[in-house]
């Protein structure tokens, strides 16, 4: 059998051997997996960027894809480590609420307490090398969901902060930013009317537009991004350098 | 046969899940296609940049490679997908000039306009994700350039910015900058006579050395680089730092 | 015979295509290799950072990896490159002490100065590109090690600054950050006593503790870090931007 794609993503950065540690193990258990780089850039510790950017990205990768996912300000606490699978994927996540957006229902969760499948040593700091990358080549190489501990059910779930309807307004919030400085906002496309006018704050930055190719250099626009959100942006510049933007920030969609 | 490997670069950096996602689309539909990143921190929009990065590293990729270049700040507009073919390489870039400073003459130019092979549902946003990768995933496997789209001329051509001469003295410029603060320049080491003195600006460099390692550590250099272009460095140190430099900046080989 | 796997640790960084082309180069030459990324963003130049990253890292690879090792501030210098052999790995390095702190002892050292597995034209200043690249994949690809020159002894050796005791005090140094703002030291788990207190310079950080999650936000710990080393943490933040702590500042376990 084929092993199936393991894909990575953390907090880990790139200034740090840790993700390549990870692949190392990975690459000694099993060494005919494929290893897809997600992003390992998720802000430190931030359970709900990881979250969201596993929300976005999941649903572009094949059946049968393992997402490896540590963000884990809990690591070295009792909080468990979570096995999850949903109709297309499976996911390994610490027990706090990183896979709380996923698009797909979970249809099983198990605990990953079987230690025969961790490294010998288990250090209180570096789970992704002690226990994750271990049990992803377990799994990728075929062992059985089963094997890794009992069926549980998460201790935690993220609500999802969805933007909230009052009349003819919509008043969402900035949710991320990218790395052009775009900021994604929590406006999702079927709920904004075509007629109407988008405002970061008190700045009334226009109707929605088609593209960033749409609007002159330098100027502010909104648009329906990748993500399927709305997005604020500066044409060939960033939104969140112009506007002083921070995660959080009312945007609204008025009529 | 065997997919030919595909090489990405871009400007969507390292922040976020743009280019992992990219691979999964890739993943999907090209499971046994090898991918490697060339390079993603080119500077946001900056499709010189790209180009220069571009001219200088495809010679030392495989013949059959697929470049993946998506330093693109017209996604959205009716700016065309390019397919273009040299002798021994394949890329796909937007029809923006990216793929001037390529040092083989392209032999043959497509439209990528055929949506049958782009994924089913388009953002106006990220076409890295919607059009480049599941192009780049059919080519690996074995689709026909043909079936992409018309033969087509690109609509722009980036002039290469030439250093110039006038007498003794051969004037160029700063082109890039690395990670380490050396400054690359467009002054070619056939143009440049052994006993040439180098000048940033109206600071004396020096005549060329033959290595970083020829010099006291903290001290300007002039050398010729990996680039085949004259660059100006500070041993153990950074010369963009030490001079401030910019680019576009004045480099002089005078003699 | 399956070629191993090439393990990559520059300070070469992700701004510049210099690690995309090296696996271009490898690509082209070893077409069925693996090649992982181990790190590279090693501080510019910094052979002892580099050395203390492999140290931590190799151990968590396959029997038969091949480290091409590049932190190399004498590129272009009369400074050999060696090719060296533990028990379980290989490894290319500059020979400048990068390999000095392996936890395996290496059974056979030699210089890499056969030209014929060289690329045709060798610049002063990118090796990886020239020498290791292509070197490496004639290794992947079955190249006997004899190949590559003679036997060699290295010049240098790194000394590694172990922690000193005085009666009850354990006397070390900070020897690196992560990303997330923790200390690495120098102080060994076997050297501290159960009951003893740590000290970052003048102020108490208290007793060891478990793990991160151990303390409440924002207070500052001593754990034994994924490295087996006492590491400096604040939980959920940086210990580095909290303390201004800086490489070489001093570390007590007392008692």
């Amino acid at each position: 059998m084929k092993p199936c794609p393991i894909v990575l993503l953390t907090d880990f950065g790139h200034h740090d051997p840790f993700v390549g540690v990870m692949k190392g193990v990975i690459a000694g258990l099993a060494p005919a997996a494929r290893v897809i780089d997600l992003c390992h850039e998720v802000p430190p510790q931030d359970v709900r960027a990881g979250a969201f950017q596993l929300r976005l990205s999941a649903p572009f990768f094949p059946k049968g894809s393992l997402f490896v996912c540590v963000v884990d300000p809990g690591v070295g606490s009792a909080r468990k480590i979570l096995w999850a699978r949903t109709a297309r994927h499976q996911f390994l996540s610490p027990d706090n609420g990183l896979l709380s957006w996923l698009t797909e229902p979970v249809l099983e969760w198990r605990e990953v307490s079987n230690r025969k499948l961790w490294l010998s040593q288990v250090s209180s700091t570096f789970h992704g090398r002690d226990i994750f990358a271990p049990v992803a080549a377990h799994l990728a190489g075929g062992r059985r969901p089963a094997a890794l501990g009992p069926a549980v059910r998460p201790s935690w779930e993220l609500t999802f902060p969805e933007a909230r309807r009052q009349g003819p307004v919509l008043s969402g919030e900035v949710l991320a930013f990218d790395r052009f400085g775009n900021a994604i906002t929590n406006v999702a496309r079927a709920a904004v009317p075509d007629a109407a006018r988008i405002f970061f704050g008190a700045s009334e930055i226009g109707p929605v537009s088609a593209s960033y190719a749409g609007k002159p250099e330098g100027s502010a626009l909104a648009v329906f991004g990748s993500s399927g959100f709305l997005e604020l942006a500066v044409r060939n510049g960033s939104f969140q350098a112009r506007y002083k933007a921070s995660l959080g920030d009312a945007v609204e969609a008025r009529g």
